[in-house]
C-alpha cells in the first residue's frame, strides 16, 4: 500500500500548470488523485479527463476540474495503472474493468505515465488473465473464436450476472499464462468480430514509476 | 424493387428443413423474409437467427420461429444484403446501421449468401461512404484518428441527435471514394482504439445473388 502511494507521489510533479490530465483507473490512481486534489488546492490549474465512471466519481468528489472529450481532443499526459508490466514496458490492464475508456485516454495523450508497486513487474505478460471487451450480442460466438486462440476465456461475472462494462459491454478474462508477442496477439484478437478492445497496451507507456520497498524506480521505453 | 425480390426469391431453395437460418437485415432481406414465413407456413422446419432488431420484429410480425445464439453457435446458412459487391465478392455494408450484428451472425454462419440488385455491383468499393461503428465515449478522437487514415469522416445522425446502433454505438460513415485494398483497409480501422467494427466484409460471402432486369446471375468466389 506505501509503495502505491509513493509511486503515486512520484508521478505528480510530470502534472504542470495548465495542462489537460487523462486520469486513469485503480487503487494506484486513487492515491495519485488525492494527492493530485491537494496541490489543485494549492492553486495548481488543470483540468482532467476521467477514464472510467469510478474515477470520474471520485475526481468530483475530491474536487479536480473535469471537462470531457466533446472540448477538447488534446492532452498532454494520461497517468494510469497497469497490472502488468513486461521489460518493454508493454501493458497488461483491465482487471478493473475499464480497459477500453482507459485506452481511448491514454492513447490520446502526448505522454503516459504508469504508476505501481514491484508485485505489478513481470519478464513476461499474461499470467494475469487478460481482460478482452465483448459485444454482448453473440458474445457466446466471440468467444469460441478467442479459445481457438489458446487461452481459456472466462466471461466475468458480478452478483451472478455478466459483468457489464462503462461502455455497456461483457468482459472475459482470458489466461493465456504466457504472451510471447504482445502486438501481434493484440491485433488478432481486435480483429475478431465482436471483439471491442483488448487489455493489451503494447508500446504506449513512456514512462513506468515502480516503487519497491520505498524506494523508487523510473523504467524509460 | 421487382428485382430485390427476385434475388430474395432466387435464395430460398438454399434453406434445407432443419437448418439454422442468419436472417440479415435490409430491403431486399425483407423480401427474402416474407418468402421465407410463406415456407414455415407451408411445413419447412427451421429456425431464425436475426441480425437486428429491425429483423427481429419483422420476422416475429411474419411468424418465423427464431433462437439467439444462447441456444446454438451453430449456423447453417446466412442471407443478406450488401451496399456494394466487388468483382472479389468482398463487400461493403451497414448503410442500415447493422453493421456489427450483420457480422457477428454473417461469420458464424457455415454458409453467406449474399442477395442483391445490380445497382450494388460495383468495380471497386468505397464509392459508397464506409459505415464504422465507434464508441460514444472518446468518439471524437476516434474520428481523428479514423481521418488521419485518408478519409472524410460523418457522424451519422437521426433527427438532430447521432444515430444509435443496436449495440448502443455510434456510427461514422467515411468516404474513401475508392477502396484498394479492403482486407487491409479494415484491418487498420479496426486496430484503432475506439473502433468496434468496420463495415467491410472481406473474403465472407460465399455465392452472391443478383438480378438485373429481371434476369438472375449468380456469382461465386
Amino acid at each position: 500500500m506505501e509503495d502505491k502511494r509513493m509511486a503515486a507521489e512520484a508521478s505528480i510533479k510530470y502534472i504542470k500548470d495548465g495542462m489537460t490530465v487523462g486520469l486513469g483507473s485503480g487503487s494506484t490512481v486513487n492515491f495519485m488523485l488525492e494527492q493530485l486534489a491537494e496541490r489543485v488546492k494549492e492553486g495548481l490549474k488543470i483540468k482532467g479527463i476521467p477514464s472510467s465512471l469510478k474515477t470520474e466519481r471520485y475526481a468530483k468528489q475530491l474536487g479536480i476540474p473535469l471537462i470531457d472529450f466533446s472540448k477538447t481532443t488534446k492532452i498532454d499526459i494520461a497517468i494510469d495503472g497497469a497490472d502488468e508490466v513486461d521489460p518493454n514496458l508493454h501493458l497488461l490492464k483491465g482487471g478493473g474493468g475499464s480497459l477500453v475508456r482507459e485506452k481511448i485516454v491514454d492513447r490520446a495523450a502526448d505522454k503516459l505515465i504508469i504508476i505501481a508497486d514491484s508485485s505489478k513487474i513481470v519478464s513476461k505478460l499474461g499470467e494475469f488473465p487478460l481482460p478482452v471487451e465483448v459485444l454482448p450480442f453473440g458474445f457466446e460466438v466471440t468467444t469460441e473464436q478467442i479459445a481457438a486462440g489458446g487461452c481459456t476465456p472466462v466471461l466475468r461475472k458480478k452478483d451472478g450476472q455478466p459483468f457489464v462494462s462503462d461502455n455497456g459491454n461483457y468482459i472475459l478474462d482470458c489466461k493465456f499464462n504466457s504472451i510471447e508477442d504482445p502486438l501481434a496477439l493484440h491485433e488478432k484478437l481486435k480483429c475478431i468480430t465482436g471483439v471491442v478492445e483488448t487489455g493489451l497496451f503494447p508500446q504506449m507507456a513512456h514512462k513506468v514509476i515502480v516503487a519497491r520497498d520505498g524506494r523508487i524506480d523510473i523504467l524509460h521505453r
